[in-house]
């Protein structure tokens, strides 16, 4: 399978086919500026002009200012430089995490915890979403630190970060208001974003799932703070190492072409909704099938609809293991996964957990997610698959 | 200036001009492979294949074993990794740092202090180099990690790790052995290296310093441990974060082209060895030129040359600041720096400060550093240019 034969692909939440054009443009101009763009001499200005332009590019795609971008080397490090920034605290206070947290957050926080640290777990309703009052209820004095993600990875449900922000804002008034982390990692050039908003303190983006390269992510912070993670002091002390300018130069590009805001890239979007509410009307049709969360079978509620990315959709199947149906996939040419590929090996599901999921939802659940390059033709013949493999075994 | 003009640059210990055929060539390749390696489906197996490929090439090239590599983002990160693992242990020990280490563990050991273990610095002799014994007077019972460069960033000194590592292992002979880590990223493709040697537990290798991409590093650990900085759990969960492959081929095809083992790539070394002890002849005749340290003058005495790296020289020049040299050579096109990129704005000499050089040395030193692509006609329009500069100083 080739990288321009992605049709049959459908696991772009783990990663993305990379836009060869970009990168192939991003290596060239990484060839040609060659200098370490933190030396003093003329090559290395000159590798310096060529990654600040990227930062601007980035920021004005993004909407923030180009002092608020800091380019690390992903999503799980853009997640753990706010995170562990409170070891720079002179106490140990708590931190809040939702408990649909990408392994990036959940597994660091469970360091932070072995360390003394009062981590507490926020979990969503049934359905998958964390509300703001559930946040609040959490939120004491010692707060220092709260990370709700921005879309989650398995389900696909957008959480209400602007509301959860905004309530963090109006409890901690003329108080110590804890940094407000958000992951957008599945979130970034999958829903509209608005990084700017109020109370929105850092985020998490990875190039690599909007066809960018590995290796590259931005944290945004609306502010500069002191990163616990230190070295060569680039990126403003935030993220230590040599700048990686064909990374950098790559985002700036993808953003450019992928990052959905309320007033730009948004046709293939809309587009992606409406084939994805036919892929739910036809696939919820199949025996033994269910939505997850069941919520968004109701597909003649559009308030329902628009909590959901239209790139990710969980489904299970009752009776048929979430790995046997990956694989009976995968044997017509079709990919699927179970949840995220981080947890591949684990055959864990915290996600489904958290929501309050039975067992057999668990076992059985699967994830179809979609992208740019996903068309009408590949997303038939992947319910036209799914219906042969579900014959199969009713 | 054109990333294959590079004749006039002389500054690869910042960053090295990379290799244009080996990045195509592992662009495309990432590009066909392009899923996750993590992922359980066909394209996801066939990019791990490429992955662990690479991994299996970089083994070959160091001479230790496929599982003791751990790819990751770069040297800052395989030197935090090891290091902060100390975190995960129930008691607060000594962590043993050289007084002339990297600021990636630099400044994250005095992290470290801050969290309440006892940091000790061990400082190297005037000429620059740490001994077995100066190490060994550090170590106490309670000590978990002990780190060491291999070759200076800034001197050129190869330091004894051999023989550092033989001593900790005898001082602990039947007690808890604390981890010794190696720094090598100025060493790795520019001296010989055994990384297998008994007792180094890990080093830390990075792409960009030998004609590779930003971006990727590489873990060596002779077993594993657990990691403090977590997520999906990737690389044996030793470093988490979806897998560069791009990064990972790359690195696998320049360990193959340019890193030095005592049976492998000697040609171009044996040659700059020639040619930088040519140079150092040359310079040290101008006005007011000291080398830094001053025993590396004793051109006659092998003994003394081969504690050098030839791709690294340190002089100073009395009476001229080193931002004034690097901005007068690099006004006639040539490119050196003062000391590491990392602390080009920071106009400190740490590690000159740890020799105890004076303060003219620290104010008037500059590094010279050569790469693959250095030719001895590039070399002697150096030497031109420092007389000249030189001249019209004194």
């Amino acid at each position: 399978m080739s990288q321009t034969d992605c049709n049959l692909y459908f696991d772009w939440a783990a990663t993305s086919p990379a836009d060869p054009e970009i990168l192939r443009e991003s290596l060239e101009i990484s060839l040609l500026n060659y200098a370490n763009p933190s030396s003093a001499h003329k090559v290395g200005l000159q590798a310096r002009t060529v990654l600040e332009n990227a930062r601007e590019f980035c920021a004005k795609s993004l909407g923030v200012k180009k002092n608020q971008i800091f380019f690390t080397s992903g999503g799980t490090e853009s997640d753990h430089l706010p995170l562990l920034s409170v070891l720079n605290k002179s106490t140990k206070g708590r931190v809040i995490l939702s408990g649909i947290e990408h392994p990036a957050l959940r597994e660091e926080c469970a360091k932070l915890k072995m360390l003394g640290f009062d981590v507490v777990s926020v979990n969503p309703d049934k359905n998958g979403f964390v509300s703001p009052d559930a946040v609040a209820e959490k939120l004491t004095g010692d707060t220092l630190f709260v990370t709700v993600m921005a879309v989650n990875n398995e389900t696909g449900c957008v959480q209400p970060i602007y509301k959860i922000a905004d309530k963090i804002t109006e409890l901690t008034q003329g108080k110590r208001r804890p940094h407000f982390h958000v992951d957008c990692v599945q979130a970034a050039g999958k829903v509209p974003l608005n990084l700017s908003h109020p109370g929105i303190d850092s985020a998490a983006l990875s190039a690599h799932k909007i066809c960018g390269p590995r290796g590259i992510g931005i944290l945004y912070a609306s502010k500069e703070f002191r990163s616990f993670l230190v070295g060569g002091g680039q990126e403003q002390n935030i993220r230590s190492g040599t700048e990686n300018l064909f990374g950098a130069v790559a985002f700036s590009k993808v953003l450019e072409k992928y990052y959905l805001r309320d007033d730009s890239n948004l046709e293939r979007f809309e587009e992606q909704k409406n084939w994805t509410k036919e892929f739910l009307g036809k696939i919820k049709g199949l025996k033994g099938c269910s939505i997850v969360p069941e919520i968004r079978a109701n597909l003649e509620d559009d308030s329902v609809q628009e909590k959901f990315s239209p790139w990710v959709v969980q489904a299970a199947f009752h009776g048929i293991p979430g790995n046997v149906m990956v694989r009976a996939l995968d044997a017509k040419g079709i990919s699927i996964s179970t949840g995220s590929a981080c947890s591949t090996k684990k055959q864990e599901r915290p996600v489904l957990a958290a929501m309050n999921a039975s067992r057999d939802v668990q076992d059985t659940a699967v994830r179809f997610s979609f992208g740019p390059l996903t068309t009408h033709d590949g997303m038939n013949a992947l319910f036209e698959a799914l219906q042969d493999v579900v014959s199969t075994f009713n």
